[in-house]
C-alpha cells in the first residue's frame, strides 16, 4: 500500500537521539542547501522555535529540542520539523 | 522537434524592452520567492553584475541592463539570464 | 527638546503617497542591502505582511500597503514599518 | 599604542585548531545573526571556497580549512576568514 510506505518512510527521516530530532538534507550544491536554509529560517523566525543547525556545501544538518523545556523534544520541534519537510 | 520546441520556449522567457533583459517569476508564496532571489543574490555577488528587480508575494520581477555599458543589453546580462534561468 | 525632535525626525521617513508607505534605504554596497532584504523577508513572515519592494545595487525601496483592506495603508502597514526602522 | 593593541586583539579572533581556523560570532538575535550568515554566504560563492558553519540562535560558530590541500588551513581560508571580519 503506497500510503503506507510513505508513511513508514516519512517517519524515518527525523531520528530521535540524545533528546534531539535529527535529520540530514543533502542539496547540488551550496547556493541550493543555503536557499533551504533561508527558508528554513523564515519558518523558524514565524515559529519563534529556532534549530540547531550546521552546513558543509551541500548538506544541512539540523537538530531540534526545547531549551525552555529543558532541551527535550516536545511538540514544537517536531511541528518544525514537520513544515521544514514540507520544503524538501 | 522537441529540440526547437523547448529553444522557442526558452527565448520568450526573457524580453528585451527599453534596454533590458525583463523577466518575470512566480512562486507557490512568498518563502519560496525569497529563496530564489537569495540565490539570485549569490549569482549576482558572484559575477559582480546585480539585478534591478522587485518582489510582491509570489512574484519576482527582474531587470537587467549593463550600467557601465551605458545601460544597454550586454553579454554580462545575458550570462546572468541564463544562470537565472538554471535555477528556476 | 531631543524627545520631539526625534520624533519629528522618525515621522519623516516614511512618506504616504498613493495609498502606500513608502521609504528609501542606503546600503554600503550589494551585500549589506541584501542582508537587510533578509532581515525584512523574516519580519514580513513573522507578521504574515509582505512588502511591495525592490533593489538596486545598494538601494532598497519599499512600499506597504494592505492589500485584504483594499490596498489602502492600515495599521499592519505602520507595525511592520516600525519593524523595520529598527533593522535599520 | 592603541594600534599595537587593535592588532593583538585582531589576532586573537580565530584561533587555529584541529587543522580548521575557528572563530565565535555574537548577535543580538536569529534575525542579526541569520542576516550575518547570508553575506558570508555571499562572500562565500564568490571566492568559492566555502565554511563548515553552525549557528544557535544568536550564535554562528565558523570554521574554516581547503578539503581539495587536504583540509588544513591555507591562504584561501585566511582570505575568507578576513572578508568575513570586515562584516562583523
Amino acid at each position: 500500500m503506497p500510503g503506507a510506505l510513505l508513511f513508514k518512510f516519512t517517519i524515518s527521516m527525523w531520528t530521535e537521539k540524545d533528546n534531539q530530532l535529527q535529520r540530514s538534507f543533502k542539496f547540488k550544491n551550496f547556493s541550493e542547501a543555503f536557499a533551504f536554509m533561508t527558508r528554513v529560517a523564515l519558518l523558524a523566525e514565524q515559529q519563534d522555535h529556532h534549530p540547531n543547525w550546521s552546513n558543509v556545501w551541500d548538506t544541512v544538518n539540523i537538530r531540534l529540542s526545547t531549551h525552555s523545556a529543558g532541551d527535550i523534544v516536545t511538540e514544537k520541534d517536531r511541528n518544525l520539523a514537520k513544515a521544514i519537510d514540507q520544503l524538501y
